[in-house]
């Protein structure tokens, strides 16, 4: 069976979801390759020892570049805040590594498409974190919607909305700035843009109002003085699909109450789906002349949900979202078919942030480039 | 007792819903004046015979114009299509009544204008047909919301989704005719813009995006020759309010399986309020650093629930607010506080009914006159 | 038209309930006959009068025994606390009217058989208020299971629990006394046994285990001496319907935080129905092989709601189900079909509730007679 | 850091289900020993290799005895049908394992004693598998209940209803076999009173309406011939706990449309809580005095929630559960505090189905020895 060393940098939220899902991807995936957890890199040394040791790592380092001579390596996950995406990416792509690389890959289109045409040149493979659209319930979904089940795609409501920037104390940090984070539509707003692209293709024009709700941050916790925040909170767009339909999308990290309010009502001609993340092992379908709506709940019937339990009715939670990406990323690796989201999805997702903003500056509709 | 007589124009299904809550509201508010179902009127004879006979109204006519003489009719509701709602408004406030008008009131904010200037002019007391805004949660939710309880506003999320209009061999009809009709922004856009309004104040500027999913309809049930539909059947509105907050509305009678998805979440600083039609006797609660949602349910506490039932979780019905609209209004007339809408708010919604329909066609932000 | 003389006897939350329901049955139903409000009695005259004048009734009076000499009185409504049905609908009984009366009719089966008696004597149309059944979608799913739509049945979970009696100082009074109200079995228990009844039959047998919570209650309010509660709090029923198959029954009066929980899971072989009267207007069908339990709204498919409002979604309250019981008695004393619950109707539950006190006392199972 | 040999013996279901929570466990719980695995058995030799292979163990066979001789062995899991838990249990206690069993571990609560007190006497630290209580939303149930918040306990409604027996044609086999399954009320029942006892303390007394539902079933798929079925389809219980507040409680496998119905309404006079695993990551809370129930969503407020993911509102999935439980057995084998359900647990609960089947027979209360 083949193996796969594995590279993460960044030992956070994401670098430990990303180890959880290399250690469980192969066991639940049967054709997917061993994976041998090889380097953990942080530039907290400490961090990087404990999670070296706690997901059982062979080796950590505070240099991420340690990584890139490292033959044994052949996969890298980059896990770190936006703005260093790019300089990693491209140099693991030079050291001919495929690169897994946390969402959004780059705070704007250029560095997206910079990154994606390296991978490409180099025969990489390459994922983008869009956890999300992993729920079998969503294949589900997209699968209705091609197979014409809704009929003719009349309208989609989308959003994303949480609330953990909702308290103006939270001192000014890299979400906040430009540089890096790029708000809650590149925060947030790129997972259900993400989502739309996943089950309507894509999006060809654009109409954004963006909103900076709390208006200044303290420079740090606790402290007197205040920073201009410059990003938005909240984003409101709407949208023109290249398949016809519109719809509306908002992005908020201000939503005071949400923990994850990311969901989608689409309507066709002849039924409609409810979704939200909130119920995510849930899916609500309506069918012209039915009944009702129909509450689906995740059970083997929907791919590859019996991998992890046979039964239905137990659920699945985050982490098998994110094993599931794993699992689609190295059995690409190992040249099996690739589902994405790669580096050229997230360009493409990246495109719309970058028309939302500029729709937002000039008020007028921005066609998606 | 202060006695009232009633006539109502039309036999519809507003007409009988008018008949049914005047009948009602003296019975459940005891400061309510007694009603007397004096003359109903409709153009066809039958339907007018008949309602009379099952609603116990004392005559009926053919010719509305007759009620316009009769000194024994002092309150007049108009429940015909929109298009003849001004000619029958101005005439009825002529003839000294007191006028409730259903909604949209008028195609447009001239006409809307127009009527509510006559009325103002000749002191006649006004009342129009938004009646979801009397479901006793929303007076809890403006209530709420105008006290602090949700601190600073950030954020209005609001639809009005329905699908009586999503088959496509639905004939042309007065809905789908610009004269009279005006599309979802004006059936359906009117409810949850007003009920924005209720909420939140005025709504200062908006930028709108009005489509027409159904081109084409036949010219009548089951002909082969089609018409083109010229009026929206979704409009997706973002707006700004007076107060400072922004948000998105959405329109839509499209919206396959939708039967009341009519409305909101509405957040702030401290907290957030998630409220459906489709469930009107529950309004969701979450209280900044509290544990959840809190589901409240309507009962005693939320007046004037109480005097329909003294127990709480029994719950009211769309009846039972079209009771209390009437019962306002009726009080109104007898000289008691008014709680409207009125013409005068019916005009101010149809002005960013206007500007919504202006904005789709310049494709910019309109301001709200 | 035919025209019904109505009286009323009590003037509390059923008093007025019965009040409202009566002036809006011929209105909602066109085939019922008109009503008049001839009088209402109330041991408090001065409740009398503010209802006869705020109802519209043309008498009123402080002696109930009035209106048994009152020829234009047909039909008489019986409100009061359960230790006076007896000698009320007796005496009505004898008077010729016909009698609606309140749940549950008697303090025990025996009474409830006297009056079940006197009443098929005398060829008087009897109605008892189990107003739940009346739901639509109450009758939808009796329909559904009479034609087979879940197979063959094989179990019925209900449960009528609310929290009215949860606070032990709320002070003894005649819910509490055996030889009025009989305790939660009876005061709610006969709801959900009704309601089991509608669905699938008579019960044969029963074994009960009925528990004291509130062990002694306050003899009036804020009074320091307290009196032993000799009445159940909570009933538990195990119960083996006549055509075969078994279920569970709950009722509960201290359930903390539950205002209307009256509801059931009825399982068959080819489906099964979920229902709670906290969400009056929607009921949950699963079909087997199909993929999810279909929420089912209310609409115009579901008469008579067609006759409340001609539009799906638009919801019916407590009042409204009160109406339609109202009219389908009208009906009945007009000659037409009657679809009960009668006194015979109500007998048969009152065995059951008998039997449950006696198989909770004598720790069995108790076939019911 | 320490580190675990495991074995498992079974690879269904639940042997998977083992393998990944064991591989999680120590990469989630940063307490949690290392653990490796090291030996999986199946009576089905190609089953067993296959699974070494996926899962990572080191060895396979097809004699689960090769384990007991094999010292790199600490840990056995016995994920094998009832029928032969105790052999394998004691064989692996008198071989100086640890083990973990699968529920129930025995047929009966004299083997699952046998199997306790082997185990006690040996000091083996055992573990059984009720997943579902390993929920954080759980503990905080009980935390809440022991901590007061609920006031009293006044009454306790339990079901695990699901619908994988439903069908009439589902053959025969071990799990409606008396000496091995032992019906609904074993299989499921013994999880909803393992989560009562969880909650609330000892079961004291009990009464039992057992049912079989589907009286016979094919002798082997699509068989002609029949069997006889013995043990119950559904069982109805009501229950006196030990602290005095009463329930009752239903285990149904026959429940069409369920697929993992398994939850609680606790009461108590100052609050109550009701949860379904059907929707596992949310509790609702009712404060006597609040204005409602509140949804309380899994976060990290919620240990273990944290380890699994820093943000709220993710969620966590069956396996997540199984992880938890198998994170706090590996953590006891380790030598820190032992969180149970252990044996002796597994044998309290075997004593309370043993006392269901009896009562049932008997047809009356049976105190639970």
């Amino acid at each position: 069976m083949r193996e796969i060393g594995i590279g993460v940098i960044g030992t956070g939220f994401m670098g430990k979801a990303h180890a959880i899902a290399y250690r469980a991807a192969p066991a639940i995936f049967s054709e997917c390759p061993r994976t041998v957890l090889r380097l953990v890199a942080d530039i907290n040394s400490r961090a990087a020892e404990a999670m070296a040791a706690q997901f059982g790592f062979q080796r950590w380092s505070a240099d991420w570049k340690t990584m890139l001579a490292d033959d044994s390596v052949e996969v890298v996950s980059i896990t770190t805040p936006n703005v260093v995406h790019r300089e990693m990416a491209l140099a693991a792509i030079a050291a001919g590594k495929h690169v897994h690389c946390e969402k959004p890959i780059a705070p704007n289109a250029a560095d997206a498409r910079a990154m994606m045409e390296a991978a490409e040149k180099a025969g990489c493979i390459t994922q983008v974190g869009y956890n999300y659209i992993k729920n079998p319930l969503l294949k589900l979904a997209r699968e209705m919607i091609s197979g014409g089940e809704l009929g003719e795609i009349t309208g989609f409501r989308g959003i994303h909305a949480e609330d953990y920037m909702a308290d103006p104390d939270i001192p000014y940090n890299w979400r906040v700035d430009p540089s890096g984070g790029g708000g809650a539509v590149a925060d947030l707003g790129s997972h259900i843009v993400g989502m739309a692209r996943f089950l309507l293709g894509p999006v060809a024009a654009i109409y954004a109002d963006l909103e900076t709700v709390v208006k200044t941050r303290p420079v740090a916790s606790r402290a007197a003085e205040r920073r201009a925040v410059l990003v938005d909170d909240i984003a409101r767009l709407t949208v023109r699909f290249a398949r016809g339909c519109r719809g509306s999308i908002e992005a908020n990290w201000v939503a005071t109450g949400r923990k994850m309010q990311l969901g989608f009502e689409v309507t066709g001609s002849k039924g409609a789906l409810v979704f939200t993340q909130e119920r995510l092992n849930e899916i609500l379908h309506y069918k012209a002349n039915g009944s009702g709506f129909v509450r689906i709940e995740t059970g083997p019937a929907h791919p590859p949900y019996g991998l992890f339990c046979v039964a239905p009715g137990h659920q699945l939670g985050f982490n098998d979202l994110k094993t599931i990406e794993m699992a689609e990323f190295l059995c690409a690796v190992a040249g099996q078919s690739h589902q994405g989201p790669d580096f050229r999805e997230a360009w493409e997702i990246q495109k719309i942030i970058d028309a939302a903003i500029r729709s937002s500056e000039e008020k007028c509709w921005i066609e998606v480039g």
